[in-house]
C-alpha cells in the first residue's frame, strides 16, 4: 500500500517540498528546421469550434499531423540505424522491419525514463557561453574539462546532455540543419568517450547530436554508429539546452517518455529536468 | 548550483534510492481504437535499412505518422471544446482558431506536469474489480465511497485518475469505442464533484472520460463542459490504469509531459505514475 | 503542324460536334468505404479564407490530406501484387521495392489511357438490373451472354468494366466493404475469360474488382494474380457504373489519367466514358 | 444506344484512327519544387511484399500518402482564393467553409474537362524558344503577337495555356520555386486579356501561374483575382509544357479529370493534350 499517510513517499516529499521543471523541449510548429529526410511536421485544424455545434451548445476542434517521428526534439529507438547490416542486438537489419515496424527494437521498447541526468556545458567551460562554431568538434578532452570545471561526476546509467550552444540558431532553418555552416558536435572520439562512462542515453541541442563538418551533410554518423548500434545507447536530439545552463543546472532529475509508437525508429519527445527548489 | 556533492538535491536523492515506474500509456499502433472524429493513426517506414547504405556500411531506417492529435492516451488542450461559442478564457471560440491555430490555448500551453497524482479505483470499491458495465453513470457516492474506501485525500492541484476497468476492451476496438454498449464514466454530477476538489488535471481509462450511454455516441459530453470550458481542468483519457490498479498504488507523483504542438487541441502522451520502492 | 485552320484534327471535330462524358470517379470523403488494409482519406483546410488577408484584400484557402493510393476509385499499377516473390515482369518483388518506391512497375509507370471503353452490365443481363448478390462470383458464361445480349464486342487493347450493381451500397460503409455480406464479381475464371480477350485494363464498380465470398475477406485474391502479375493487365476499383448503365452506354472512349505518383502502388483517379452527342 | 456496331461513335472513329497523347503532368516525388505554403508531397510504402505473405503465394503492397493539393501540375478550384472576403459566387469566404470544406465551390465541383485547347507558346514567339527571363511579365501584346504567329485562334470555353519556359527548372527546387529568382507569367493585364477571351480554363508551367517579380514571394496574386474570383475560371499550375511546344501542336484536345476531393481547393491532375495522328 502506498497511500496511507503514515508512511510518506520520498519521491512525493520530495515533489511536494516544491520543485522547479525546466522543459527542454521544442515547440512542433509548421516550418521548424529538421532534416529534409524525414516527413516533416504538419499541423491542419480539420474542424474548428462553430463546424459543427451539438445540440446542447457545445463544440469541439481537432488536429490532423503529419510527420516523421525525427521532427522536434525526439529520441532516436535503437532501430534507428544499422551497420554493417546489423541493429544493435545483432539481428540482420532487414529482417527487422519486415512487416513495416521493428518489433524488436522500436520505439515502443524505449522504457520511460526518470534517472539522474547531467548536462556538460561545453562551450561555457571553453569560454565562449554562447556557443560552439559550425562544425567543431567536440573532443574528449573539452567533455573532461567541461565535467571538471562544473564538478559534474557522470555516473553509469546516467542521462548525459552536451551543450553546443547551437540551439541559438533553430529560429534559422538553414543554419540550424547546417548544411554550409556545420554543426557543432561531438565526433567518434567524443562519443567513445561518452560511451565508456556507460550512460543510458545522451542529449545534445543539435539536430544529429555529432559533429557535422560544413557542406558533409550527414554523409557519415560515426556517433549514431558507436551509441545506438555499438553501445546501446539512445540518442536525444533538438533539445533545449541553453536555459538549463544559464541556470546553472548541471545535475538533475531527467524524465523523457516517448511516445510507445510500435515499430517506429524514433519518437517525438519533449524531455524534463526536475530540480528541487533550494 | 545544483550539482555540488555537499548538498544533494531531495528530488535526486529520492529518485537514486529506487523508483518504480508504471507506464500508464498505451501502444499507438495502427488499428487501435480511437474516436471517428479524429484522422486515426498511422505509420509507415518511408525508409528502411538497406534502402540506402552509406560507404561506411551504416544505413538509417525512419518513420512517416499521420494521425489526430486524440489518438491513443491523449490529454485535451483547453482549446479543445467550446460552450456557447465561448472558450475557457472566456474568448470566442470562433475568432481563437484564426491561423488555424488556438494561440492562447493550444497545446503548445499546457506545462510539463510534474504533481501529486491519485488513483481512484472505483470498480474494485464498488466490489467488481474487473470493471464498470458500459453506460455506467459514475456518481459522486460513488467517487467519495471510493475515496473513503482507498483511505485517499484528494489536494488542490493534484491530478487525479478515474479508474472504470474498461481499458479490459481496448483490444476490442467496438467496445472499447462503445457506440453500441456505451462506455462507463462520470456524468456531469460526477465531473462536478470532482472539479470542486479543483484537481489540476483528471484521467480516465476511456475514450471520452466521461459516461457514454449505449447508442449515444458522443452527442453530449457535459464532463467536457464543466471541466475544460468552466474549471479550466484538463482531461486525459485512454490511458492504461489497470497495472497501476492491480499493484494497488493509489498515491504516486505524476509526470506528464505533453508535445508541444502549437496551436493543437491535444497531444498524445504516455504519463507515468511513478512511486518509490519500498 | 496541328493547328492550321485547314486540316483540322478528327478528334477535335468529333470532340467540337458535341461529346458527353461521364464521370466514373467517386467523391472522395473522409469516412466513405475503403479497405482497412489502406491509410485511409482525411482532408483539412490548413488555411481557410480569413485566416491571413494580403495587403490587397486577397487570401488563399489551402488543403492537408493524408491517404493511402488504393482510395476511392483508383487504379492497381503492377507493382501492387506479386506472386510467389515475383512481380509481373519477373523481378524479385522485395528488391523491386527497395528505396521504399517501386522504381520499375510504380503507378508513374502506368500511361495515360485514352482508349475504346466497353461495359458489360452483368445484372441488366441476367435480369435483375439493380445489381448481383453479395459473394456473386461471375462467371465465364455471364460474361458472355451479356457481351451477346448487348451486342458488344470485346477488342484487344480495349477497357472492360464490369457492372456488378453493388456501387448502390456506397454510402454504406459495411456493405461496400463486405466482409460479412461478400462482393460480387468475377473469380479465377472470369479473370481468365477477360484476360484471353488481352483488355488493356479492366475495372468495376467493387471495392476489390473481384468475387468476395461473405466472410472470406481478401484473404485469396486470384483475379489480381491472373490479372496483374501474370498478364500485365491493369485494374480500376471502385468505379462508378449505374449511371452509364442506365444511360445504356456500352462503347465509349474511354480515358484514364493516373496521378504520376512515383514508385507507388497505385493511383486514385476519375474515369470518364465520354460518348459523341447522337 | 451506343453500341451498335452500325453508328459509330464519331469520337471512338477518331481515336481508333491513331491519337498521340501528350502528358502535361508532372511527376509527384518526395523533394519536387512546391509552394512552401502547401503541405509537401510525401510517400511512403506501409507494406511491401515479403511483409506478410499469403496462403496462395500472392501479396499486396501499398501506399501511405501526406500532401497538399496544390503539389505537383495542379488546378486550383474557385473556393482557392478570395477578395475583399467574397468567392467567386459571391458568398461570404469565410462562412463558406465552415465544417472544414467548401461544399459550393470545392475541388468536386470542377467538372471533368473535355474541350479544345490550345498552346501560346510565348518565348518561341518572342524569338527565345528556351524560355522567358525569371520575373519577366508576358504582356497582352505578347499574347497577341504569339497567336498571330503560331496563327491560333482562342474561342470562348477553350482552355489556354501559356508557356514561359520556366518548366526547364524543375529539376532546381529553388529556381522554380522563384523566391529570388522571380518567375515569368501574366501580370494583372495579361490575365484579363486571357479572361477576356472566356476560356474555360487557363494554365501555365509555372508554380503561380502569374508573374512573380524577383524576391517578392506570393504576397501578390492579380491574376488570380482577376481569373478566379472575378471570372470563375480555372487555374491549371505547373504544366509540362515543353514537349508539346517541341512538337509544334498548337491546337488539341485537352482532357483533364481532377479528383473531386470533396470541399478542397484544388487537386493534383495530369492533364492531357491529345491529337490525331496525322
Amino acid at each position: 500500500m502506498h497511500d496511507s499517510a503514515a508512511t510518506v513517499d520520498p519521491l512525493i516529499a520530495a515533489v511536494s517540498a516544491g520543485v522547479e521543471v525546466h522543459d527542454l523541449g521544442r515547440t512542433l510548429r509548421i516550418g521548424m528546421p529538421q532534416s529534409p529526410n524525414h516527413p516533416p511536421y504538419w499541423h491542419a485544424l480539420p474542424r474548428r469550434h462553430g463546424d459543427m455545434v451539438r445540440s446542447d451548445g457545445g463544440s469541439a476542434a481537432n488536429d490532423m499531423i503529419s510527420m516523421g517521428t525525427h521532427v522536434g526534439t525526439h529520441i532516436d529507438a535503437l532501430a534507428h540505424v544499422s551497420q554493417d547490416g546489423r541493429l544493435a542486438d545483432g539481428s540482420d537489419a532487414r529482417e527487422a522491419s519486415l512487416g513495416g515496424r521493428f518489433d524488436a527494437l522500436g520505439a515502443h521498447t524505449i522504457d520511460p525514463i526518470v534517472r539522474t541526468g547531467v548536462l556538460l556545458d561545453v562551450p561555457t567551460a571553453l569560454g565562449s557561453p554562447e556557443g560552439l562554431d559550425g562544425g567543431y568538434e567536440i573532443t574528449p578532452a573539452n567533455l573532461e574539462l567541461t565535467a571538471k570545471v562544473q564538478g559534474t561526476t557522470i555516473e553509469e546509467g546516467d542521462v548525459v546532455l552536451i551543450r553546443s550552444g547551437w540551439g541559438r540558431h533553430f529560429d534559422d532553418y538553414a543554419t540550424f540543419v547546417g548544411k554550409e555552416t556545420g554543426v557543432p558536435g561531438v565526433g567518434e572520439d567524443g562519443a567513445t568517450w561518452l560511451a565508456d562512462r556507460r550512460p543510458h542515453a545522451v542529449g545534445a541541442d543539435t539536430i544529429a547530436f555529432e559533429c557535422l563538418k560544413p557542406g558533409a551533410g550527414h554523409g557519415l554518423l560515426p556517433a549514431h554508429r558507436v551509441l545506438l548500434v555499438e553501445r546501446g545507447i539512445y540518442i536525444i536530439e533538438a533539445m533545449v539546452l541553453d536555459d538549463l545552463a544559464a541556470a546553472g543546472v548541471h545535475r538533475f532529475t531527467f524524465v523523457l517518455s516517448p511516445l510507445k509508437l510500435y515499430g517506429a525508429t524514433g519518437s517525438p519527445v519533449r524531455p524534463l529536468a526536475v530540480v528541487s527548489r533550494g
